[in-house]
């Protein structure tokens, strides 16, 4: 496995690739691997001959009060996992490389980005799609491939992709959990033994939500209701936002009537922990 | 000449141009040409193997008081004067095309783009770098040409291609002049007979502002005052800025110490003219 730590290096590779006719399958992450990333690689490697996968905790993404500076970070490790799925590339760059001096430049998804957590990180995707794009222009992807726990991140991208006329395939999969059904993320290192169970009612509150449909109830405020008060019953649950939107604009819908996604946003003690739900589609845990 | 209208086509010629090794030169106009657009055209030629001109009035660089709709196009003369210099591919895509239904992707210089044109015309920019972006992933160009007439925009693009790490050469060229030293642009077609004289003071101004700059003066207050005064005798002109900014980021100078820029944006009757001058550089007139 290569590891490639300049912007430069990183292009001519990925140049010298496509000129052979090579595809290349692209995973984006900020490291602190888990199933989930690993999930992400198998499948790419699935799709090309080369898959590359980046490892940067991107400042612009954090607001001034996320945890930034204390998000968790294991190089050694990562490498050692992403060997361990036949990775070709680590593109692992140090910050001077990604914002140099003046940096000044944007991209901004206007919509989709609003609601959910948009409407609590401001800047936030803001943030993601700058990095992705630079991301894509740097590695110079067939493919690229993200996680659906993160669903809105994953339509702002799609969204910029469409809308800048990247060519570029994005491919969403679905969330990988925990055998007790927590959706995987780097932060759920962050929660205490005591908040563990708590956290569950994350996965709770979703299939709670998909039974109550299932059952013929279309309409968002009855099954918020419900996901509300099993997730307040739980000891140190905090909740950010329940909400059901539309899953292409990312609005808010009273009655669900096209496809929709159920998001949640919890904090559990000091951990904020986010899932999500497509009403109708498999939830497994 | 090969006409492509539509984004998939022109991205489909483009990747198989680049597997073949084939270097690509892109000229992005909003048509109505002129001897300027043919010098970046006859530049293109020069460095690549294939020459692509995009002609596409982009709405989203005009603001609500601005001349989109009375923007001067002529297609079939376009055609002719792009085939006299052996342009090989027009891209010519309509409106639904580049702005299609729920559109919501902007990409933002943030500071270049205040000062100058930027504050006089807000969101111009906004539209100008985020039409360069889309055109630049749908052309796939190694090189991009410019005027530098429009140097807030060709400074505006060049740092957006730095900072969004697009592998990509942005090339400027000097701006062309009419035999009596008027700035060539689409929009001269909107002069009055009698203003034409009026709108030789902007480059009477540039060439004062040179003049006294080689005879030792560096204070921008000083140069920018005779200027200003030189403007204002003439008929039917109405100054919008006369600025002198570093070349880097278009910040005014006090006093001139590294390579600056004098800029100017000046109405003559209803049309709204620029143009600038590097101090040091030659002043063809």
């Amino acid at each position: 496995m290569k590891v490639i730590k300049f912007i430069k290096e990183m292009q001519t590779y990925s140049e010298s690739l496509r000129l052979l006719g090579k595809k290349i399958a692209f995973v984006p992450t900020m490291g602190y691997f888990h199933e989930g990333h690993l999930a992400l690689m198998k499948e790419a490697k699935k799709m090309a001959d080369c898959v590359v996968v980046s490892i940067y905790v991107n400042p612009t993404q954090f607001g001034p009060k996320d945890d930034f500076s204390k998000y968790p970070r294991d190089f050694d490790r990562d490498l050692k996992m992403a060997e361990s799925v036949k990775a070709d590339v680590i593109f692992y760059p140090p910050d001077n490389e990604m914002y140099p001096a003046n940096y000044q430049t944007y991209v901004h998804v206007e919509r989709v980005t609003q609601n959910l957590c948009g409407f609590s990180r401001p800047s936030h995707f803001r943030g993601v799609t700058t990095i992705c794009l630079k991301l894509f222009n740097i590695v110079k992807p067939h493919f690229a491939i993200f996680g659906k726990k993160d669903f809105q991140q994953y339509i702002a991208i799609k969204r910029m992709v469409t809308d800048l006329n990247l060519d570029l395939h994005i491919i969403g999969l679905a969330t990988v959990r925990e055998a007790d059904g927590l959706a995987m993320s780097s932060r759920n290192v962050y929660l205490k033994e005591n908040e563990r169970s708590s956290a569950l009612t994350l996965i709770g509150g979703l299939k709670l939500a998909q039974n109550i449909y299932s059952a013929g109830e279309r309409k968002a405020k009855v099954i918020i209701r419900e996901v509300e008060k099993l997730i307040k019953s739980a000891d140190f649950t905090d909740i950010d936002y329940i909400k059901i939107c539309d899953t292409t604009t990312l609005d808010d819908v009273g009655e669900i009537k096209s496809q929709a996604v159920i998001a949640l946003a919890v904090k559990v003690g000091a951990t904020r922990l986010i899932d999500n739900h497509v009403f109708g589609e498999e939830l497994k845990a």
